[in-house]
């Protein structure tokens, strides 16, 4: 079983990651191999998340049906005076979007900074 | 032996990987260590590898006199209509960069994104 | 412990790495685990440590403080015609910056490039 974690740090870079995932979801499967995603994003890069960005409602819903786990940084979200109300319900909350990359990759994750 | 992945996706920046690589390679052999290196290119990444880059031709050839392993992404040749024979013939095509990256840093290569 | 290097190779991205480290710190001390942090700079992102940059002097010093290894990549500083003695002391300078991060990540350190 492969684990990747994605890090996006910038809101104009979500396009290139959701493809990236898209891209890797689709190798591993056509390969026969399993795959555990996770997009991490801090900075600006949580921005997508938000419950009004109605244009990426659907790519989200793909990536969520394909059970990419989607987490976000909270110190981003202090910052920025918001609360996990207002994002995708199912996107989860981590204390620190650093702490998440360095924990997961201590467990043998690889990862990819697109 | 060392084993370390360069992820090039954009063109603008090839001559900062080309450089590092270069250092990379000097660094271990005056250390007497050794080292395999790929150079992962997807996006515009993959453009100045493509043969009618002829400013680009001295650089490359000596990447692959040194062992640099060149793996472009076929989702990315895909998406611009080009095929492996628009490029270098050296050059390795892979399903997806984004693969090729996790399942590298699954088999314990390290990972640089200049 | 975890063990992480993040790489800086861009002068304008030093206080995201700032913030980054800090981050990191917070958020293992809270949580009552340990946690080991280089700063690898290379290309601009060495800059910051000049000792002329009064402007980041109480950061550096914060880092430093807090046990933070700030690495510079030798290949920058000779290519900018600069030596140690142009940068904060307590700064270790590195044969190559690439040649850091490939070793490290081989040692089984992460890697964040914010």
């Amino acid at each position: 079983m492969y684990k990747v974690i994605f890090h996006l740090d910038d809101e104009g870079r979500v396009g290139v990651v959701y493809r990236g995932i898209m891209n890797l979801l689709h190798d591993m499967e056509t390969e026969g191999e399993e795959v555990e995603v996770e997009l991490l994003a801090n900075s600006s890069g949580v921005k997508p998340f938000m419950k009004d960005k109605e244009e990426n409602k659907e790519a989200i819903d793909l990536l969520l049906e394909k059970g990419v786990k989607i987490a976000l940084c909270n110190n981003t979200l202090r910052v920025l005076y918001l609360t996990k109300k207002d994002f995708v319900h199912e996107a989860t909350i981590v204390k620190s979007g650093v702490g998440e990359l360095t924990r997961k990759q201590h467990e043998g994750w690889g990862y990819i900074k697109p």
